[in-house]
């Protein structure tokens, strides 16, 4: 059964201010659930019905609550449960600023969507970028909308919340460090490194001009054909997808 | 003002059904709804604040109705209304299939979410992609989430709903069908075509197995670095993005 207290709890924890306070996120749904427990993230609690714990089993030993349908209707953030939704610990990463010598990793702008992040995360996971360091005005990752849209992948990726600029100075000018502009270079024309750093901005300004002025690479996701009036921009999730393909491409 | 009978149809657009029946949609947000005036996309309505109206120059004689800031509110189906919405009608496009024998098309396979079409229209526009051929399953192009997520690339292409095997079929294997399968072809080595279809599947479930059979070029995207554990899969939206990324280098 879903207390009152535990109910309060879950929707605290829509809250970055309760997540930060407690440590702790949300993650619904099957494969997010399962991908989280089996990546041995920490769980404080399993809320699930009778039904999903007899069709999964589950590696954890963790507190288990079976909760009827109803309540797992009343307690889940999407707008279908799935039947099973746990409370993690957040993982807390070192930051080493000598990774990004090392390997190709991600930095976000101020990056403001949930959904935006998640896929993000997804994508970073997908082409094997194992840190991403986020400007501290971007988004929070273990909001539930980004956690739902990784799919699992942030058990994979580590994220850091930084001072941006400040952490690229830190850089000392050792490693590219890539960014897309209007001006930029043709993706597909110049050189891509295997290791640095690569910035996507926010939805609607796109880079900073703090960040901006610390990119010693500029790139550009030429639009086709070339000179054909099109759409100005492709969103951040999709132009790092396209990015991260391009640089994996070549790294093969 | 915005009158009982306008706010009732506005949120009446919400639906599917009286979109249907009435051949109109709702755009809103400054960008979407200038792009599709100047693309001459033919407005019934357009509902603005008097700040809006004084900062915008507007190139079109449909009707304009001055709101206030809460009557705007009450309408918009955002979570920040922009000062701006329209009712524009629905574009009706002829179904030609020949266009595949000459053009890049993208066919999409039941895509559920409103966010994922809007985005792919989005891309389609970016690469030149001027004809999108929809499942009768896949979600409403003229959806106000979709809408909003083309960022008015809606009034650039033009996209069909049609039974998708059968119009595959009367391709008659005169041009290339791709899909994307876990046994596909690296879409990096393989050779890639300046026209065809390319189907991209459902959110949960891939490309159907009707359309499946009709794939005659089957790909994949290799996640990095190979054999990594990794995401399962990529967001629809991002996994189109790569795709049409790499056609079009390719093109250049």
């Amino acid at each position: 059964m879903i207390s009152k207290s535990l109910l309060k709890q879950i929707k605290a924890l829509e809250l970055k201010k309760f997540r930060n306070e407690s440590g702790l996120f949300i993650a619904e749904g099957s494969k997010t659930v399962l991908d989280l427990l089996e990546l041995g993230i920490k769980a404080e609690k399993l809320i699930a019905t009778e039904e999903w714990l007899r069709e999964h089993s589950v590696k954890s030993d963790c507190e288990v609550i079976v909760a009827s349908d109803d309540e797992m209707k009343k307690a889940s953030l999407l707008r279908t449960s799935q039947g099973v939704m746990a409370i993690f610990h957040q993982q807390h990463n070192v930051i080493d600023s000598t990774v990004p010598e090392r390997e190709l990793c991600l930095a976000l702008d101020n990056v403001q969507d949930p959904g935006n992040l998640g896929t993000i995360i997804r994508i970073a996971d997908w082409f094997g970028i194992e840190n991403i360091y986020c400007s501290i005005g971007c988004v929070d990752a273990y909001n539930p909308k980004t956690v739902q849209a990784t799919m699992g992948a942030i058990g994979r990726v580590k994220i850091h919340y930084i001072n941006l600029p400040e952490f690229i100075k830190s850089l000392d000018k050792k490693v590219p460090v890539y960014g897309t502009f209007l001006d930029g270079n043709d993706i597909y024309s110049g050189e891509l490194s295997g290791n640095g750093l690569i910035i996507m901005g926010n939805e609607g300004n796109g880079i900073s001009e703090e960040c901006g002025r610390l990119v010693s690479e500029r790139l550009l996701i030429p639009n086709y054909p070339a000179g054909r009036a099109t759409s100005e921009s492709l969103n951040v999730s999709v132009a790092t997808a396209i990015i991260c393909s391009e640089f994996r491409r070549r790294a093969r």
